[in-house]
């Protein structure tokens, strides 16, 4: 834990969920919030803590972190200065669903859920974005629950993969994605496991539709990685 | 599609979200909303609508389906009188993730999305209603991800079980369900299909944990049920 910083409205302005608030409520939001420096590696958010702010990135960067009730880390998003986190924490009370951790150094100013209350209720833009987000949040959800329900972790692994083949430039048949992804980031997009992405990798190298090249991983027959990515899942 | 109600804002103040609200503001949004009769069956959203309507229950009731973007359908819930629907696509203007029908006849009020927002603005505990229902579809959400991503449908199913055993009272390492859960309900509630459902239950008749009974389901090894459920997944 650092020392507390004096608070200034300066680097509030650049926070996306306040754009727009005059100077003066900038100032006072300032004040209300407890102002940290934090290193990488720095614990930020843990879920047995029961702080319940809303966390503003003035400088810096985080990464969030959920895990299973079993204690194994389902999936991770890192986020960048000008973003803010806890929301859900800061709105119902109840604990967190994540922890969070220093990604690069920065600055972090903490609002107390009866300030963030007070802000919602005085400055509808704020609750609007916050309203948006939250939809945002469970549409994202939705989408990710009936890919899990609907969706084998072949194919979603075969979609993943398909995303990272058009980002990084399709080739005829072919694409070339370098670096390879790692085996355990491609788990946590499928919110899946290392093992079971390794095994449909595998699966994958042995009937020729990928292959491993110097440190990047090619698709060698991108047609076939769209057929097993979207046929019917067998039962 | 029925005739137009009157409006009338006596059926608004059983509604959840529009609790406390003074008369006055209850005529106002009362004028504001589309009145329709509805009969069982009847389809009120449907995904290809353009409607951004906030739906009031003001008596009957309703089932919401959601369906998986290859048109299968993966879950439902059924809204009684004094819920609302819809607040989604009325908040972000995005397209209907669900479609809604009538399941007993009724009366729905529709509050179009610019009201709906008006009244938000203007009506702080409405507002607080709104965020801390979104929070809690995101937190449920999030529970069913982190399920699905760490839960083998075997395990899903033996968790219902369980519940339904709890619910149906236990008798030592026993329990009865009655009467015995339908597959394509089962296969809803875990977010698996009927056919795994199915398998998985003949899986464990065959072990003797379970056995049909005169139209019951019993639970015959409670204890064994419960170590199934909550195994380390195999990978």
């Amino acid at each position: 834990m650092s020392a507390p910083m004096p608070p200034s409205s300066l680097g509030l302005r650049t926070l996306e969920l306040l754009q727009g608030l005059p100077p003066q409520r900038l100032d006072e939001i300032s004040r209300q919030c407890l102002w940290r420096r934090f290193e990488p590696g720095q614990l930020l958010i843990a879920r047995e803590h029961d702080d319940r702010d809303l966390h503003l990135i003035v400088a810096g960067a985080v990464r969030v972190t959920s895990y299973a009730p079993g204690g194994r880390e389902t999936s991770f998003r890192d986020l960048q200065a000008g973003m803010s986190f806890g929301e859900l924490s800061a709105l119902d009370g109840r604990p967190r669903s994540a922890d969070v951790i220093g990604l690069r150094s920065g600055l972090i100013a903490s609002l107390p859920p009866a300030a963030f209350r007070a802000l919602l209720q005085q400055e509808w833009t704020v609750t609007e974005r916050v309203l948006l987000r939250l939809t945002d949040l469970a549409r994202s959800l939705i989408d990710r629950v009936l890919d899990l329900s609907t969706l084998s972790v072949q194919q979603r692994v075969c979609l993943e993969l398909l995303r990272l083949a058009q980002a990084a430039g399709v080739d005829g048949n072919q694409a070339r994605i370098e670096p390879a992804p790692k085996h355990a980031d491609l788990a946590h997009l499928v919110s899946s496991y290392r093992e079971q992405v390794t095994r449909e990798l595998s699966a994958l190298a042995k009937a020729g539709v990928v292959a491993r090249q110097d440190g990047a991983l090619v698709v060698r027959d991108l047609e076939r990685l769209k057929h097993i990515a979207n046929r019917e899942v067998a039962h």
